[in-house]
């Protein structure tokens, strides 16, 4: 059985998911255990994400974030020299990139990205949500789920305030 | 002493507070205690609030939500005949409008709808923010704050989990 399909992405309070020319300043530091990202990591098997956030992570340096899983960028253009030997280009609709990432894991499917997420979404291919909502005002950026085409209604499965002021709400599609 | 000021709002996961046309059909019906509205509503001595929301609020007819709390309706056109004997309209900036407030109450001051709530934002006059997300995703709408102009820091001060799958934050602007 194919492994679930997540999404795990910090928002400001008024659903920003980068600020202004992708200004991620605003997110805190480390609190040690990466807001539990390090556990969630633990139970996916391959990322999915778009040409744009796989830019700011390049730019994170040697601080490759995703261990050895394996990153599919969803990307029309060459990817150059990737960032990490676990990186390769991929393209398709959302249902393609799903059956690649299935292809490799019967994990846990990590994807990001704004505009990624929000295909997924569209084909109804996302399983759970965990959005972590940090204490700020941003006003203006690129939007959680950048124009999601359908009203989707979730269910709540847990909440959890952090020190610091985060607080990490995380979701499943409602039974309809 | 003049009251504190305070905003009290419902938005959909993905930070808007309607939907495309106004749409609140994705608010959930009363929980028996308005989600925390009432007991906040008893601590409050006047309401400003923008034209559209007005025009919403008077659009739900003889179900007028704020007692005998006076509505001042920030509007530059007359408002014809009130929804509620205690609604007026007032016209100014942020601080005139508020001035106004607190010369009819020392009381909590309630500012609603989204431009208004910009404003005293902008103007750095909000003391508490009271943020309901509805655990929906609606992909377009009206956004919560509809683009604050300057990054605002907060401080977390409560979370509370509701049946349904509500969950309300309270916050209070970071000190600096």
């Amino acid at each position: 059985m194919p492994g679930p399909v997540h999404v795990f992405i910090a928002c400001s309070l008024d659903g920003f998911i980068a600020g202004p020319d992708d200004d991620l300043s605003w997110l805190p530091t480390d609190d040690g255990e990466n807001y539990g990202f390090d556990a969630f990591l633990a139970g996916i098997g391959a990322i999915v994400m778009g040409r744009n956030t796989y830019a700011v992570v390049e730019g994170f340096g040697g601080n490759w974030p995703y261990g050895e899983v394996p990153v599919l960028v969803a990307t029309t253009r060459p990817l150059g020299s990737p960032a990490h030997p676990a990186v390769r280009a991929v393209r398709g609709t959302a249902h393609e990139l799903l059956h690649q990432a299935h292809a490799i894991t019967g994990e846990g499917v990590y994807v990001d990205g704004g505009d990624v997420i929000r295909q997924f979404l569209d084909a109804g291919l996302i399983d759970e949500l965990t959005v972590t909502v940090v204490p700020v005002i941003l006003g203006a950026g690129a939007p959680l789920f950048a124009g999601a085409r359908h009203r989707r209604s979730l269910e709540l499965v847990d909440s959890k305030a952090f020190d610091g002021g985060l607080v990490q709400l995380r979701y499943v599609p409602a039974q309809i």
